[in-house]
């Protein structure tokens, strides 16, 4: 595996790369959850490229930048037992500039995770977008974990006519049902333990419609009575166009949650 | 040559394309200005892509997008006496949905040009970044007449991290010095013969440069008195970056000049 962080050698590698290239961006301290996309992409490409770069431009003032995990050298050793190819490793002033030319999600960027954090989408695309320009992949993969991410990097690559297929990967689980995140670590034992009511709650969500009841109130009522105790910032049920729904719609339907851990904010859906 | 109207059928080309690609993006109207870009893409590249498409996102409201020249049979028969390989003319549909993530030019895109034409620049930048993503051009060719719009697109093209080389073109003058433009026929033949004091204070600007008049107070009163009786909208003094200069830079100044017309506007520049 070769360590790149300048802009010159990457593009230098992938000009001499004419076989399929997999693209796993990602902003480290890699769990579970980024080994299933990177040994996805293993398995589905020639060349395989893997990003850490903790993007300034996707947190918003006052949110966890500079307490974010990072974990350069076990992340190193995990793209190496991958068969990772190239994990680019690039400075913030390598990727960014003073003043840039930027990007503007659309409006459904501002509802749910968008609400809470207004402008996070925007910088989520901007380097993604940068990304993909340098690594021109082949497939680039995504976790369904981060599901209003996944559905505007879908978005992005149709409106702007990026030639990249973007691959949905299933969310990883702890083996009690946490869903993985680099967040994870921050939550104390009881917190995590607590944290187990979030997944419950979906798979609850998933009996009921399996049931055929698909009324969306009456699945977020049970879904809060699971989840009984926490601090909920909000249950939604959407279509893959991140449009409210009232009556769940098999096949085009993800329900999600978003619950509070002190200044925890923990994620979690699933995919109809 | 080839007329290609859908995203798919440029794709299709494009994809069987292993050799330099010469790009010119237009909004038709094609003049000669225009002509000079392709020819010069035609001596330099194996295949030439010309897209005319008038681009809706650059033009305000009460701009005149409707009224804008259309003369697709005119310029058809230019692309082909050009020699052009592939002219790409897509309905706006093709080109944009419902719903889009934008670009958003710097602040820099606010002044000049852009103060009257606040989010002119946006639009300009979201149409060559989609046309672009889908030429893949090795070289793209603009003019300098719209050096704001050029210099926009050189950060864009840096920000994003995008392979292509822009290269940008001089000005085509008519035999009596009036700057090219699609806009031209909009003059009275009385409006057309005053419009030639622009590109005459020009000139003067430039004079007065040869003999090390480098004080911009002077030499921007030395061009308000050669445009007497004109409707100048500004005049302006600035480097590569746009930045408004009080003392001419040698080899990295733009003088620039808006007069209007009635409702046309004409601009015209000269790169020191």
């Amino acid at each position: 595996m070769k360590i790149l962080t300048t802009i010159e050698e990457l593009q230098e590698v992938r000009k001499e790369i004419s076989s399929s290239v997999g693209f796993i961006p990602t902003m480290g301290a890699l769990h579970d959850g980024h080994i299933s996309l990177i040994k996805k992409a293993r398995a589905e490409n020639d060349i395989v490229i893997v990003s850490i770069f903790v993007n300034p431009t996707q947190f918003l003032p006052g949110e966890d930048l500079d307490k974010y995990p990072r974990r350069d050298e076990a992340d190193k050793k995990i793209c190496q037992m991958c068969k990772v190819d190239y994990l680019f490793m690039p400075k913030i002033t390598t990727m960014y500039e003073k003043e840039e030319v930027l990007i503007k999600a659309p409006n459904r960027s501002y509802v749910l995770e968008g609400e809470t954090r207004p402008g996070h989408f925007d910088g989520v695309l901007q380097v993604v977008l940068k990304l993909f320009n340098l690594v021109k992949p082949t497939n680039a993969y995504f976790g369904k974990k981060d599901a209003q991410q996944l559905s505007l990097i879908i978005q992005m690559v149709k409106n702007l006519f990026l030639d990249i297929n973007i691959i949905a990967c299933d969310i990883v689980r702890e083996s009690d049902g946490l869903a993985m995140s680099s967040r994870n670590v921050y939550l104390t034992p009881e917190q995590r333990s607590e944290a187990l009511k979030i997944s419950k709650s979906l798979r609850k969500a998933g009996e009921l419609v399996g049931k055929k009841q698909l009324n969306v109130e009456t699945i977020k009522a049970t879904m809060k009575e699971v989840m009984s105790g926490l601090d909920i910032e909000y249950i939604a049920v959407v279509n893959r166009n991140f449009e409210e729904l009232t009556q769940v719609e098999l096949s085009n339907t993800i329900i999600l949650v978003v619950a509070r851990f002190g200044n925890t904010r923990l994620l979690d859906n699933l995919w109809l």
